[in-house]
């Protein structure tokens, strides 16, 4: 399908995105309204993000464990937010093996409760304490507008759940997991997201307090990352968590979560990819280099192909992800645009004169065109290509930050906001009332995605002192973001 | 809890087992009948078993992906024979987001006809074929007896589908898959399963051929390890899954399915676990050796515990997964106790002596007492214990293949078959006849296993040149396993 052209962004971003996701592989639309099937070429690129999630999980205490998908109705039903939030998008099995059910069975929408009830029965004394669980898998909520990776029906995620003994305790670990996620955006995904806290009204059902990582798309809309919830002792308090203190005192626990989700497929889609397609950071990508041989007659094919094969050994050998494409009866250019749609970082060239000056070609996904070319001599090939790699990641990230930059205002009144929220983001003094942020979503439809927990926004953005209102004129603290979202 | 005793083997295997599986923390159970909790120490275990075997699809050309869990009621119903399977087992979505569904949806018991569906949409030519994916996730069956990681509502499990263009292709993948299977739960698990083919009756509800892996657990009875299916075009033509071949027309595919589930972590539980409770095959165990520190005093504690901490490094360096018990206020023997109780396939103990003397003591969670007890050099210590491990991985493979042999009889009349059954395998004449098989079922409580590939079961069975069947007495070319099952 590589030869139909894609609408560009300019011209329909939501379209250019769906047709994307369709034929570069990643996903397809299943059977049952909203739910996805996550092709092989989408499922390994989820697969090299976990592996770096899991990774920075484990390395931080975590383990993994396997909570059920199905949850008693009035497991939801204990907790009073969380049932208000949850409530509406319930999937429920009402039959089984052919019976009915005594009591409703609800497919998770998220697993706090029934991992609140196990982490009851399994914690007793301060010994227990903190349990660090995280698990993958997939929950189902019953959305109504739904699209591909960004919010679908069911959806593939992590969840991390921990009890720990103390307030302090539990708030140090919901901040961890923000800088473990940031560290993932940055240096993984090459997404400048920007942490923050949330409003009370944009936070979980069920958290005191919830951190997220905002993240700017190609249309200047916000995504939602992921998430981090610092859960108090509310979950605590409705499945009676609780465990005995050094001094014999029983206490209950302060419980946390955190999830991120395929989403940030969608996000890193929207982020990178250009009018030929996806662009993906090669620390993720399932390939980061494909070798496209080139010729013409017979003696020239066994000639490349001899080469190629090597060249390919050579950078597996170095730890490349690389793919040689052998397949017949499609013209170069019509590979080159293929691997383009597909994301590919780095494309190898490589024809009869290359392999008789001993070099190749090199062109850079994100630098189409001249250039984003480069001849590569033979010798050393691995290293010159890692080292490309590298440039090809940082050069992303630094294009997200900037076009980010670019996108973002500091409205000097609301008229200004209204202006910014059009075309990205607006850091805007706000005196936290929620009727403030109401009135706002009202008239603009830019929603307050966070307080951004670093008020510069990396040393660029002016704060500190306090300032008025952008809405109602009365005192500001902080400066919180407003955008249209995802 | 590991100061209280575990019931014997010989006295209640159930018994022994249930109470083992919740004391070693592998899984607990869930508030919603049959369903499971599986606990960090079992899911890293799950863990070890997923990496093994991914890395053996990968090797085969196999891709992942992730089809949904949700599955309209009337793709059941397609295949006659699988929705007679299926449906007393469904469990039914009738609810979503607050609405009663027009159509009803199970939550996949296997995700044969989603995924049919799918392969209908992808394939178009031959060019597209072979199509091999797996996919990794949790199914529901309306189990009614259910047993922690046996038989559950809802199980983890790996499931193939793949599609070819012709019926040999098909066979040589689910053959090719029995052998992937074999050499995992040979050379991992360490579990000397039997390869073969099922009866008509205890085939897959919906296969054409059902290959399965049989294991003899502890207690003599058989357990099915994991099944490869040959669907002929029985799913292709449900589902309309075709391709045009290379002369333009129009072909069904062929299609297999293939699964291992949770199941096996209760199989190697019940192969290679004693009285004192687990023991783990050191290639899937989530730790291999434990190191326990003895001291008295706080000056042979600093000793002692710079020693182990040393130690412990080298063995991580040594590829070594390996833990250092720092618990306070537990004795040593406590400690022992409880890793045996654990399954860790190796204990180094080290007190001030061993640390004078430059050695440890490493002890074999296999052969318990003296016997296995052995003083290394510290000097070379991760070599010493990487050879170690590799002997208890050999020597539970050879134990559980000695027990099976020891346990196996080729009975010359239905009186021997009877006895035999009574206490493992019997190896018997069986004419094909599924009503011999319904005879001997009913009066014995076997069921036929397997139609073993290798009749001779690794050259220790008498089999060639034909019989008499075990039941009817007429002529019979195969021999068939029989046995009590789980």
């Amino acid at each position: 399908m590589a030869d139909m052209k894609l609408p560009t962004r300019a011209e329909d971003f939501s379209e250019w995105y769906n047709q994307l996701v369709l034929r570069a592989e990643l996903a397809d639309y299943a059977p049952v309204r909203g739910c996805m099937i996550v092709r092989p070429y989408g499922w390994a690129l989820w697969e090299n993000i976990t592996a770096a999630l899991d990774g920075r999980f484990k390395a931080t205490g975590h383990v993994n464990a396997a909570f059920p998908l199905l949850i008693p109705k009035s497991f939801i039903e204990k907790e009073k937010s969380h049932v208000e939030g949850f409530s509406p998008e319930l999937a429920v099995v009402t039959h089984g093996g052919g019976e009915k059910l005594e009591e409703p069975l609800v497919i998770r929408p998220t697993s706090e409760t029934i991992i609140g009830h196990a982490y009851a029965k399994w914690i007793q004394s301060y010994r227990d304490l903190p349990v660090l669980i995280n698990q993958w898998n997939s929950v189902v909520r019953w959305e109504l507008r739904t699209k591909l990776f960004l919010r679908t029906l069911e959806f593939f995620w992590q969840e991390g759940h921990t009890a720990h003994a103390t307030a302090e305790e539990g708030e140090a670990e919901t901040r961890q997991m923000v800088d473990v996620y940031s560290d993932f955006a940055w240096n993984e995904a090459a997404v400048p997201v920007i942490p923050g806290k949330k409003s009370d009204t944009e936070k979980f059902a069920g958290a005191d307090t919830t951190y997220s990582l905002e993240a700017m798309m190609g249309d200047g809309k916000a995504l939602q990352f992921c998430t981090s919830h610092n859960l108090g002792q509310n979950f605590a308090k409705a499945f009676e968590i609780k465990y005995l203190d050094k001094n014999g005192q029983l206490q209950h626990c302060w419980t946390t979560s955190w999830g991120l989700s395929t989403r940030v497929v969608g996000a890193m889609i929207m982020v990178h990819g250009d009018d030929q397609g996806l662009i993906l950071p090669p620390r993720l990508a399932p390939i980061q280099a494909v070798i496209v041989p080139i010729y013409k007659t017979d003696e020239e094919k066994a000639v490349v192909m001899e080469n190629a094969h090597r060249l390919r050994k050579e950078l597996v050998d170095g730890g490349v992800r690389v793919k040689l494409d052998e397949r017949e009866g499609m013209s170069p250019g019509f590979k080159f645009n293929d691997w383009e749609m597909r994301g590919v970082p780095l494309r190898i060239e490589l024809g009869p004169k290359d392999v008789a000056k001993e070099s190749v070609v090199v062109a850079r996904r994100d630098r189409p065109g001249k250039e984003g070319k480069s001849f590569v001599a033979q010798q050393g090939i691995s290293a010159a290509v890692t080292q490309a790699l590298a440039d090809v990641q940082k050069g992303l990230f630094e294009r997200a930050l900037a076009f980010r930059r670019a996108n973002t205002i500091e409205p000097a009144n609301y008229e200004e906001l209204k202006k910014g929220v059009e075309k990205g983001f607006a850091l805007a003094w706000w005196c936290g009332s929620g009727d403030c942020e109401a009135k706002i979503k009202e008239e603009t439809k830019a929603t307050m995605r966070c307080i951004p927990l670093d008020q510069t926004l990396g040393g660029v953005a002016q704060t500190g002192g306090g300032g008025k209102c952008v809405y109602c004129g009365q005192g500001a603290k902080e400066k919180a973001i407003f955008a249209k979202a995802y």
